[in-house]
């Protein structure tokens, strides 16, 4: 018998039919004797049609009442959900944020947990009822209603995982686990049994979109075994746990791309303390993330060039500021927004030298350029013309035997 | 300066333009140094949607869930509304039933509001900022969602006015006041101005669908001087209040009519003590409301005649059920689908004698025959051919002085 936290995203209870489908899941667990809370997302459209009227109303919506407005969404759920358990039977209810509570702090539309009151809930679960959690939200100190940032309800899931002392937390999507690399672009795609949670985070801010990085960060420091499964197959589904319950047989786990990305390069910068740090503050303070850096080494010590990467929405507005920015001189500003990064993640590969070099020669053998480089202890970037992804994806796939 | 509740319906809010034009008829009443608070419905639509995905998964969907169901809906409203009025520079906030706390008692989906907590609210408003609270819904002792049953926004705006101490309360609709009769059968309509409680409630229950009786009822009971109006329009509107505050010029302040009723008639039953019981016995068990009923007088002492009306939907259910009566003897059962009740309603008329006479003579010189007539103290109702409703609405509003 296993305590189980049980999360539904927004495809798997877009509708009645899949609510009540997703109701039968539970039922089957209930059966085999586990203990289960579930966490639910607001169903499928909801909560971009409330994110919509908001701003028609007022662009700037108020960030309180914004989360009033979307807790809406998962509450509806919560309660079309447990009333879909009881219909079938299951003892249940619905546990609003505020009922149990599940107290946050930060910034509105951004909040973290910070405590989540069980002792009510366990005794609930020690009675064979399944509490049905509206995800993505809780409520402050002062009683008002707060959400968790998108992704959110992941991140309930995990802190009630941690929290109720659950032996795992599984989270079902529309898709069936984590892939070695997209199948839309590589038929030889293969879906990973077991990933750890660094191989995850780096997955996922390459634009795996299976997990927020936060939740993978959250369920990592509190040692959640998360299992990612489709609500639409039987299949096993990924495994996301610590290293060391993982024995590599592969240096490198998957590949990843992401095609959002622009390219600046500065020539001709003064090559002395400071510049980068003049370079990076307009951008900084105006929420522009830059990714990948590098500067040339300067053979005279007096010009140097820098060139870095932005999401490709970024572009012009870095351009402008880097232009009006004071004290930064240049000879020259350029950019390329025909970019993509593709990336080796593994977390064997700190053991195994060499997997940079059978990257390169591999892209090098197909004629693929490398712009930018840049590397830490699981993964391997490069920065490449966006024509050449697929490419790279599927020769980077083929060289480390995911095929 | 004044204190005030007002209250928006659901085609009021049906959108986030119409939101933010209900938002400026706030900030009109505010920079004229009223205080105000606002009771919201779920927007026009939403309720129905979240009752119809209920009974997809249950026709018998859970009480105390469908309550955070349909719960849902006010709240998102009440968000939204906040957000406007912010917009528009005004202070304010949405606050949850739980957040003030509203309680209830009673059954999920049917409460009761029995308390609002108002010491903070009060204070909220001594400050200058607006509360926009969801309307239909409270929590339970339990701390359970619960709502009010349809029409409940109103019943909470009239018992936060009571609580509030206001001066009295707004109902923003789709309807410009209470009229004199249904323009759609008769051009001659007039709003009325001033009505009272009793008279409104006796065109409530006869399809003049401005308020449900409930909060008539409630607001009669607490003296909350009510103002029923459009958003759509700068009309005055009508104001329902004691008839103490009305100088009757007319003895007939309105001509309501209903159409969809039926009429049985039993003959030949016997006229014994208890046959009248055994009549109505199956139908209010099974939730039948009877409404006119005339038995005639019984010359021999032996047999007699029991004629009464019922809603047409309920018409072929009532004989199944008077057919299977035990202990009900009956030589004749007969029933006519094509009645319709029309009735004049006036608090002037208990003073003024001869107002039946003057009503029967003006359908008798329309040639319109009376099947049943019941009286009340403000209200005289007669079943007819329902073909003649509209010649004896236009009749009796011209006879009765109201075009």
């Amino acid at each position: 018998m296993s305590k189980i936290v049980v999360k539904f995203g927004g495809t798997s209870v877009a509708n009645t039919e899949r609510i009540s489908n997703a109701a039968r899941l539970i039922k089957e667990k209930i059966s085999k004797g586990h203990q289960v809370a579930v966490v639910v997302s607001a169903m499928a459209g909801v909560t971009n049609d409330l994110v919509k009227k908001s701003k028609e109303i007022d662009e700037k919506f108020d960030l309180q009442e914004y989360d009033a407005l979307l807790a809406s969404g998962e509450q509806a759920t919560s309660a079309l959900f447990s009333g879909a358990l009881k219909k079938l039977g299951i003892k249940s209810r619905s546990w609003q944020a505020w009922q149990i509570p599940i107290v946050t702090e930060g910034f509105h539309s951004n909040s973290r947990i910070v405590s989540i009151e069980t002792e009510r809930l366990n005794k609930y679960m020690n009675e064979g009822e399944v509490p049905v959690i509206p995800g993505f939200q809780g409520i402050t100190s002062e009683m008002r209603l707060s959400t968790l940032g998108r992704g959110g309800s992941d991140a309930s899931a995990v802190a009630l995982a941690k929290c109720l002392g659950a032996d795992y937390c599984e989270i079902y999507t529309d898709v069936d686990g984590v892939y070695t690399t997209n199948p839309a672009i590589n038929p030889k795609a293969k879906k990973i049994e077991k990933i750890s949670y660094e191989e995850m985070l780096e997955m996922a801010s390459l634009g795996a979109k299976v997990m927020q990085s936060y939740s993978v960060q959250n369920a990592m420091m509190n040692n959640v075994d998360i299992y990612v499964r489709s609500t639409f197959t039987n299949n096993e589904g990924t495994k996301i746990t610590s290293d060391q319950k993982i024995s590599y047989e592969n240096v490198v786990s998957g590949v990843a791309y992401s095609k959002d990305d622009a390219k600046i390069t500065l020539e001709g910068v003064d090559d002395r303390p400071g510049v980068a740090a003049n370079i990076f503050e307009p951008l900084y303070k105006n929420n522009i993330n830059v990714d990948m850096i590098v500067q040339n080494i300067s053979l005279d010590q007096k010009k140097t060039d820098v060139t870095f990467t932005i999401k490709r929405e970024d572009l012009k507005k870095s351009i402008e500021l880097l232009n009006k920015q004071p004290n930064l001189k240049f000879e020259k500003i350029s950019f390329d927004e025909k970019v993509a990064k593709v990336s080796i993640i593994g977390a064997g590969m700190i053991t195994h030298p060499g997997v940079a070099f059978r990257m390169f020669k591999s892209l090098s053998e197909n004629n693929i350029n490398i712009m930018i480089i840049s590397t830490s202890e699981i993964k391997i970037s490069v920065l490449i013309n966006e024509d050449n992804t697929q490419k790279a994806v599927v020769a980077l796939h083929s060289e480390f035997k995911l095929d």
